[in-house]
């Protein structure tokens, strides 16, 4: 089954994370998750979340595709920001980057329960040694 | 629009792949399609995954999670696989790996015009250093 509210949750769930409202989160997430397979807490998601957000003040989540059903998300999601603190290992040198990540959430009762995310650590690699 | 007949045409599209009979993937692929952004015809597409096929002869493509909709599926594919060739740039040692793919693909006309993928490169360099 397809979901349009779905679609309308996982924008308002992007809000959230644009408008740096993490405290506000929980609508959004269970209190307990798994975030590539590893368990985590609300708190944890929202600390992992922050660090992003430390890590790259001007971080913000566009969608490029979205598909979704009842208690799926994918989402191809694009990013253009200014790394100013180590991310996924690679140290900033000031440059702005571009690139991606492909997230699937799971849903349960309407929350999420479930993220697998990949990043395209390559790409970002790749424009900070250049 | 959700679309269960994308699910199975998806199944179908993975046993070509993994039944090796890349020669019938033009009745799921356009003759030009994008790959990453970067045009190709079906021709260079089938030279893509010949080309992963030779590098890792018991490549299998598994479904873990799957969600379609009228015009587009997006896949988390699982693989566990011994890799004998040079792969995404990471030489072989001869042991198994396990790392995922996140892949979006548009369809136009009931055929893959448009693909996106990011393969756990990261997991894959990990498990080949150890």
């Amino acid at each position: 089954m397809p979901d349009a509210g779905n679609e309308t949750f996982y924008s308002r769930y992007l809000d959230t994370l644009n408008d740096r409202r993490l405290g506000e989160l929980g609508a959004f997430v269970h209190d307990r998750l798994t975030y590539n397979g590893k368990p985590m807490t609300l708190g944890d998601y929202q600390g992992l979340i922050a660090g992003d957000i430390a890590a790259i003040p001007d971080l913000r989540f566009d969608v490029g595709l979205l598909v979704v059903n009842e208690h799926q998300i994918a989402c191809r999601l694009n990013f253009r920001c200014t790394p100013e603190r180590e991310f996924l290992g690679l140290k900033p040198n000031g440059r702005t980057v571009s690139f991606s990540e492909h997230v699937f959430y799971t849903l349960r009762a309407g929350r999420i329960s479930e993220v697998w995310s990949l990043i395209d650590r390559t790409a970002i690699e790749a424009q900070l040694a250049e």
